[in-house]
């Protein structure tokens, strides 16, 4: 019998999660199916590698990355550790608990390095289009090789779609937009804080990139922060020279005019208005269309694609828990594929599985809630595979203090520290406050 | 027997006017096969239709448009005008020799409404895949229908790739952009020229977009225009807050060093670098791989794929002429799928065509030789089909002294007038000189 041949769609977090997982397989004996991981990307990373670019990237493809300079973390480390590579082990010694991006990508990469799946990627190299075909029982993986200018197809057992959902923008129009003579972009194009030094800022959302992309403008020296909100304000205690305002309704010259009828004049626009769910190379058979939430429609196990559970889709969920859910769900899936944990055939137990899960999370709108409810899920998948058991409870906890945080001083809550619930060391405090640390890099991090 | 079906690809200038060739045909009695033109965008128009957006649009697709504000034509309106639409019929009276994009989209518009072929258009539908099968001698065309978040498959007898060549942007790195402290954007995303008002604006090429968009960004106020070249300085007659440099070598945070040794502080860069063909649903097989050129590769006649001449391309030229241009080449198209012209059976004649076209381009790098080699393509074209004959000798005569024009004032040539080579009109002396317009819009550029 010939190995099966599973496609993994994107080498950022999940997709080397996944590469781990069956590496971690070989590592203590088994054997493992033939893997091919397709990457759009000259480099591994997903959105942990930063790019200059906006729109378009070398290649003519849309660009991956939403990341920008100076970001840093938003959530202590302490919740999204691995728990077969500590910081420390990658380190060499505890680090701050809320670390910039350079500083993360490298601990990613470290894990992966140390694994060796380098040559299982296909860099460069897009995918087209995906196709089942039932006679064969087989997938179609169709792709550009960007390096060559080639583009082939070959068959597969299994395709885990990893492509992320925080690249394809939702960019909604307002009234204006198009006779506002300043810069509109949506989160995902931004790239440099110091471009908007000295401006009025309108930044429109109220959810993690609305609150960061507002506080690194602010620190990099942006006249003022107006932020708007559809629902609620984020409601932090901000800067002096932040306002938070309800729904824009139009904007007039480089006037916004506002719900409650005020009005201010602003010099640029930055739309926080959330990413979409895009897969350009699935067809409708294939295609997962799910809300952003925490248990998505029709992935039984969050992971598995009920019409055709040969496919899987890994990190598709809103995210509390991010790298080490993506574990969790990798080796799920990696048990799943080499037949050590059943799908049920019955596509109405899947059915259920879903409904069950949607149903408990729409149980409560409470944060607190939901990150147990994230973690819940999390150990529910990890008790299922050999992934090492760790203290979700305690993860738990460092996202509650978390929000506690923020909500003391939203431009101080990362230079608070927690422990690690994989090695059980305290983070040691940061040598700088954040809103003081104009310099991101890893170096200056480390510094101790 | 039923009707073939063809499919055209794009609703911008070229797969307009090969609805109009067909319905000009069907108007004069013939039997036309059926047509299906998808189109990614909302509107049609192509380049002309103007978004504010940026990067992907409201679907999750590429923009497409690459125009901004303020846009004029930046060659004389006698060099493309319809032969079977002339401006006089659509606005009523002889209009000035360089019309904004909104005066210029009216009248593309014009002309297709007046044909009633708007029902033909499938909006918000974006090619995902084209394959073709040497068994039924069909293509499958996959699309996504964005409205009903659909994707669908149908077969044509032929397929016309009209999706233009100037959406993806050619991107090349230096060294030091990836720590510029100020935006950084290709010309396919430049909007709107106020951004850049009091700024130093480095733009980088020497073809019409550096040209152009540093004109713009001079006339809507910036402080200073600083444009580097490869090969030639562009050499017009600049304002004196406008440096040409030599290549630019590297950035050393906001300070940029050119290949003279020169260096200077720069806010933003502008990369006037080009576009790429880039059809990212074409498997090689019918795949064009061409530089920005006047004879194409592997077209034969400038619109027949060689290795399956059911497929054509419209407008892959590099232009001089443009909406004419890709006149001559749908009424061409429409004859060879209606079996009017004969397409050689023997791929080698075919070969000849392209490697004689090819040659003879090469033969000169002088630009009248350039004007009068696309006008004699065009003749060719028009020679065999039974769209309208018109004076390109007088069409030519306007691009030579366009160019006249602009060596003598960069900044003033649209201020000159040309003869209508349809109506024999001269066209009057537009009312401000483009400097001084500000206004764009089209009720005050039709103002007499």
């Amino acid at each position: 019998m010939t190995k099966k041949r599973v496609a993994i769609i994107g080498a950022g977090p999940s997709g080397l999660a996944q590469l781990r997982a069956f590496q971690s397989a070989a590592e203590k004996g088994a054997e493992i199916p033939e893997l091919v991981c397709f990457e759009k990307q000259e480099e591994w990373g997903g959105l942990w590698n930063y790019t200059w670019r906006t729109g378009l990237d070398v290649n003519g493809e849309p660009v991956h990355g939403s990341m920008y300079r100076y970001l840093w973390s938003n959530g202590p480390k302490e919740g999204l550790e691995f728990a077969d590579y500590s910081f420390e082990e990658h380190f060499g010694k505890q680090i701050a608990s809320y670390p910039p991006r350079a500083v993360l990508f490298d601990y990613i990469e470290g894990r992966v390095k140390k694994a060796g799946v380098r040559d299982l990627i296909r860099f460069n190299t897009v995918v087209r289009w995906v196709s089942y075909d039932n006679d064969s029982g087989m997938f179609t993986v169709t792709v550009h090789d960007h390096e060559k200018d080639y583009v082939y197809s070959e068959d597969f057992d299994h395709v885990i779609v990893a492509s992320g959902h925080f690249s394809t923008p939702n960019v909604p129009y307002y009234e204006g937009f198009e006779t506002f003579n300043g810069r509109i972009l949506h989160a995902h194009d931004f790239r440099d804080a110091r471009e908007f030094a000295g401006k009025d800022i309108l930044v429109m959302g109220s959810s993690y990139s609305a609150e960061d992309i507002g506080s690194q403008c602010w620190k990099y020296g942006a006249k003022s922060i107006t932020s708007c909100y559809r629902s609620a304000p984020m409601g932090f205690d901000w800067p002096d020279n932040w306002e938070e305002k309800p729904a824009l309704v139009k904007l007039e010259g480089n006037v916004a005019h506002f719900k409650d009828g005020t009005s201010k004049k602003i010099d640029a626009i930055i739309l926080c208005t959330g990413y979409k769910h895009h897969f350009n190379f699935l067809p409708d058979d294939l295609r997962l269309k799910t809300a952003n939430r925490l248990a998505t429609t029709d992935l039984y196990k969050g992971v598995a694609w009920i019409y055709n559970p040969k496919l899987f889709y890994l990190g598709m969920q809103d995210q509390w828990f991010t790298f080490n859910m993506f574990d969790a769900q990798a080796w799920w899936v990696r048990d799943a594929i080499m037949g050590r944990i059943e799908i049920p055939a019955d596509k109405e137990v899947m059915l259920a599985d879903v409904k069950e899960r949607q149903e408990r999370e729409e149980a409560s709108d409470d944060a607190k809630y939901a990150i147990h409810y994230q973690a819940d899920y999390i150990k529910e998948l990890v008790a299922e595979t050999d992934y090492p058991d760790f203290d979700l409870d305690g993860a738990s906890a460092a996202f509650v203090q978390w929000k506690y945080h923020k909500m003391e001083d939203i431009m101080g809550f990362r230079n608070n520290s927690y422990k690690s619930v994989i090695t059980g060391t305290m983070a040691p405090v940061h040598h700088t406050p954040w809103k003081d640390a104009l310099d991101d890099s890893m170096a200056t991090y480390l510094k101790t």
